[in-house]
């Protein structure tokens, strides 16, 4: 069996965030937290040796207290941020135990996961040594200037990425060793500029980031939509259209 | 004031759709169809004098037998729908009564909008000549060929476009006028070619168009979470961050 660590970043600012006094990760989805939600899908597989919550310096001792008990009950481990994403989740690698083959990072603030979604990428990444979730782009895509538009940007072929983002830990030390300058949006990026292969592997909609106050009332509703396990297929009934015919 | 005339393009072919048997607009949303959840932000505007659903030819009979106490009571007019989602739209715009000044064009597979959106794009329309609703990229967007990356695509400056796009009459027509071979995924791909400024509204991301059987499980659940128009300042305690520091 493959082995994994998780790594989740929870380091953000958040700094124009309010709900509730609370950055976005912390901030509560319907009785737990927002972070223990995303946390919780890894903190019970078999396979997820480690799991990673990369909190801001400022946060660390609040953040401790809080949580002990889910801390200690979920065996998570805390580090500090850094001060960009690259350099939060590379604090996380620099603690993943030796006999971990598998590191995944997934955002803190993306609750709405299926163990089916992540079964799917975790088999993919063991199989071809990095994987991705991601939904195929369904919106024209058009780059403003000044709120004008000012093209229409293909979305030929494009994907939005999500997390979990799964590589093998070798790729991934490797990736930070060579990062040079690049503020990466994800970590695929860092591995793409190392040339290694990685698959996408189709998610869903579902499993969106909270970014907005709408995304976080969208989450709460949501929570109950999520399919179960055994009912997976049974919601692709529909599947993606051409956009010119509808 | 200025005077609207709305077109809603349900004319997809919807073959791989199987819920309930029906094409995703004639779906049933908690009680009432998608189009209908969708045209009911236009039909009791003051400004908006026409509404106008296209629908595949092949559907006009059901449909018109279906909704007949639906299309009187909100004087909806019908058109066929033709090859391609421009060709659907054209059929419709062939049919706008002559004191109409503004065009905008909404997917009748996108029910979940509030009367400010509308409100703010048709102003900003009406003030700048063409205007739609969208949302920032918030996700990172990868090319994929053969279920690999092939690389990262800059988001910068990039935006989901969605709809209503609301466009001057006399603009419109000209842009279909000079379509020519272009098959665009919406309308102000057209009006772009023309050359005319087209004004970006910040929308939300609620206001989402359903096309997979996930989609339609949170615009289920979404319906509850749609702000109201009093409390819409409320909503949006959050603003967007750098990704690259969470």
């Amino acid at each position: 069996m493959a082995t994994f660590a998780v790594i989740l970043p929870a380091a953000g600012q958040s700094s124009r965030f309010q709900h509730q006094q609370r950055k976005k990760p912390f901030a509560d989805l319907k009785g737990r937290a927002v972070w223990l939600r995303s946390a919780e899908h890894f903190t019970n597989r078999d396979d997820v040796l480690q799991t990673i919550v990369v909190v801001s310096p400022d946060d660390m001792e609040w953040f401790k207290e809080k949580y002990t008990a889910n801390l200690a009950f979920m065996n998570v481990d805390i580090v500090p941020g850094g001060d960009s994403r690259a350099a939060s989740v590379k604090n996380g690698l620099a603690i993943v135990k030796p006999e971990v083959e598998y590191v995944a990072v997934h955002d803190a603030a993306r609750p709405l996961l299926t163990k089916q979604w992540v079964d799917q990428v975790f088999a993919k990444a063991a199989e071809t040594g990095a994987a991705l979730l991601g939904v195929p782009v369904a919106s024209t895509l058009k780059k403003v200037a000044d709120e004008r538009i000012a093209e229409t940007v293909s979305r030929e072929s494009l994907w939005e990425a999500q997390t979990p983002q799964v590589f093998r830990r070798d790729w991934l030390e490797a990736a930070y060793a060579k990062q040079g300058t690049l503020e990466p949006t994800d970590e695929a990026q860092l591995v793409e500029q190392l040339g290694k292969p990685i698959s996408m592997v189709a998610g869903s909609s579902l499993n969106f980031k909270i970014t907005t106050a709408d995304d976080f009332r969208l989450a709460a509703l949501a929570l109950d939509a999520l399919p179960k396990a055994a009912g997976l297929r049974a919601l692709h009934p529909f599947e993606d259209e051409d956009p010119r015919r509808i």
